[in-house]
């Protein structure tokens, strides 16, 4: 009916499938939906299409699990990475985070969540199992837990440390070292502006010398 | 190279997309993206889909300039409105709103803008020529301007206005009643809440009586 506050089905559609995106509210998909209205048409379908392309391109790398057009991934796939390292993080924004620094040429491990038995995050949907048979290869020496340092990263560091506690025990190999990221203070930070657990790790931590 | 930090070109891509919509800056456009991978395929699609169609299927209405998927809009078609009153309103938003009142049952233009001559928006922009045509028809007896209470809103509506003056000039007809919105106290709202702009229109505007 003409007085019906609804507005064109199709649009009605588009708000529908804005709405379910994380962080977006009836306002904001709205200001999307408008916005992808007015821009030119092929602005608006370079969306569409970037949308369709990562769908059919994207698979999870089937060693480390990161996000990947090509199977392995082209890191797991570099010769010229240490086959001896395997970093653990929770997310594929870490890894990238990481990768950045290019402080580090290992392997890595993309858990894809957090530990939340509460939420049904539970080892399994973790992947540990999958990560152990990985760290169970002779050629890995060392596993570098760099889940977050809060509540829930501590979680999963010890729930991967309990993953991992069978490897070596039948003698077939030694069990590989296990190490997580230094908590302390950040550089480039100021003590005054950190919290009180962090201020408490970096004095836990504190090291001979300067 | 294995070391770039930059991920799969097809994920770029998207990211790049993401990040033209307006509110979303790298790491909204990360987290969607991520979201967008996640999900399962039928729903990114879903998205894709809806934002095609749209676009396939949408146009301003030839007459109120809303987004519509018939020419003219099912408002505009509808023979029970009151074809004497046009009501201007800045977006599509303000139209629904207006519609979802159910106490207006005449017609609709939309500027799809409000001035703003520092951002380019001038009278042109607006479409005023196009407003002035349909207000000069013989039906339209009053205009009735519903821009924002706000500083663009009114150099807006004063920018109709001068737009209209010409109407009835040459003596073919009378010229259209030119009305706005009242301005006061929102309806629910507590004076002690509102701005001292909005208490110092509703004594300007006080009436007599209750």
């Amino acid at each position: 009916m003409a007085l019906d506050p609804v507005g064109p089905e199709s649009l009605d559609a588009l708000l529908l499938q804005l709405e379910r995106l994380p962080g977006i509210g009836p306002r904001s998909a709205a200001r999307l939906a408008h916005h992808l209205l007015r821009v030119p048409e092929v602005e608006a379908l370079a969306l569409a299409d970037a949308i369709r392309t990562v769908r059919e391109r994207i698979q999870p790398c089937s060693l480390c699990r990161a996000p990947s057009e090509s199977a392995p991934c082209p890191t797991c796939a570099a010769p010229a990475r240490d086959r001896s390292l395997l970093l653990v993080v929770e997310a594929p924004g870490d890894l990238n985070a990481v990768e950045a620094t290019g402080a580090y040429r290992g392997l890595y491990f993309v858990l894809g969540a957090r530990l939340s038995p509460l939420e049904g995050v539970d080892a399994q949907a973790l992947g540990l199992d999958e990560l152990s048979r990985r760290a169970a290869h002779a050629e890995v020496a060392e596993v570098v837990i760099a889940t977050n340092p809060d509540l829930e990263g501590d979680g999963t560091a010890l729930a991967i440390v309990e993953a991992l506690r069978g490897i070596g025990a039948s003698g077939e190999r030694e069990a590989p070292r296990i190490t997580r990221f230094a908590r302390g203070l950040p550089t480039g930070g100021q003590i005054e502006h950190q919290n009180a657990s962090a201020i408490a790790d970096a004095f836990e931590g504190r090291r001979p010398g300067v």
